[in-house]
């Protein structure tokens, strides 16, 4: 098969993730910097059996359509950058494809209601998928990390978003 | 808006990702245990310009599509455990949406084609979208990670998948 034969895959949202966020501009740009901001999801109720078990885990990823994205640019200035760097070596959200990935702290679980901390989505956005976050699998201690290694290690704890990926 | 009128949203392959991997049983479970195992993505020669920069980062994060999985369940055997957990406490492939993540380890790109070690998931696999692994926010260095933390930390470095689900 050839990438051009390729068919559009499409998904069913599994819940909204509600979050205190109802702009892109002056986002927090990661979850680190989203200490202390709470979401909280609520799962489509037809799933809530899926939800067993996973209480017991500190993190989880939430997988979720940037919704809210028009478009995308192949070469961007990242917030965390002056320079303009290739789209797939940033997490930018002006993507081919609008995915965004969060692993955020799990709060508590209460029916369909997942609370977290570290929300750093918009209100409204459609959940794709939910995973626990395995410590043993998931940490890469000496991962290298391109030009994100030249600034300062803190930066995504204080960076907000601006207007630059809200056309 | 209520889940209930949630719309289905549809992505594009951006690229096609090759492995050695034919069959869903007795394949790695995590790229933790596909050490070697090179795997070599097609991205779509027009978002190639995308790829700029990325060559100076250690780790990627792909995330993709289960093609070969049929359906889901909400309670689900891991492959490293042999008792049922709710499928969102779990990495198993019969996900509600079966979307997959692998953090693997970046060889070199030529071109349009991205070489790397750590490919734990099937030949043919459709990619969605592919982002740098930024070590200064994507660690959870003590996480917790309920059931999975009362298994051999290495466990799933040995452990293969069987056929559970591929029906």
């Amino acid at each position: 098969m050839s990438i051009a034969d390729l068919q559009s895959i499409c998904f069913q949202p599994i819940g909204l993730i509600h979050t205190p966020h109802h702009d892109l501009v002056n986002m927090p740009i990661q979850p680190v910097g989203a200490k202390g901001m709470e979401g909280m999801i609520k799962l489509n109720p037809e799933l809530q059996e899926g939800l067993t078990d996973l209480e017991a885990f500190s993190h989880i990823t939430l997988i979720y359509h940037l919704h809210e994205i028009k478009g995308h640019e192949l070469m961007v200035k990242p917030f965390m950058d002056d320079k303009k760097h290739g789209i797939f070596a940033t997490r930018s959200p002006k993507r081919p494809n609008a995915i965004g990935i969060s692993t955020v702290k799990l709060s508590r679980i209460e029916g369909n209601r997942i609370y977290f901390e570290g929300a750093d989505m918009l209100d409204g956005t459609p959940l794709l998928d939910l995973k626990p976050f395995f410590r043993q699998t998931d940490n890469r201690l000496h991962a290298v990390s391109g030009w994100l290694d030249e600034k300062d290690d803190k930066m995504a704890h204080s960076q907000r978003s601006d207007d630059r990926f809200t056309k």
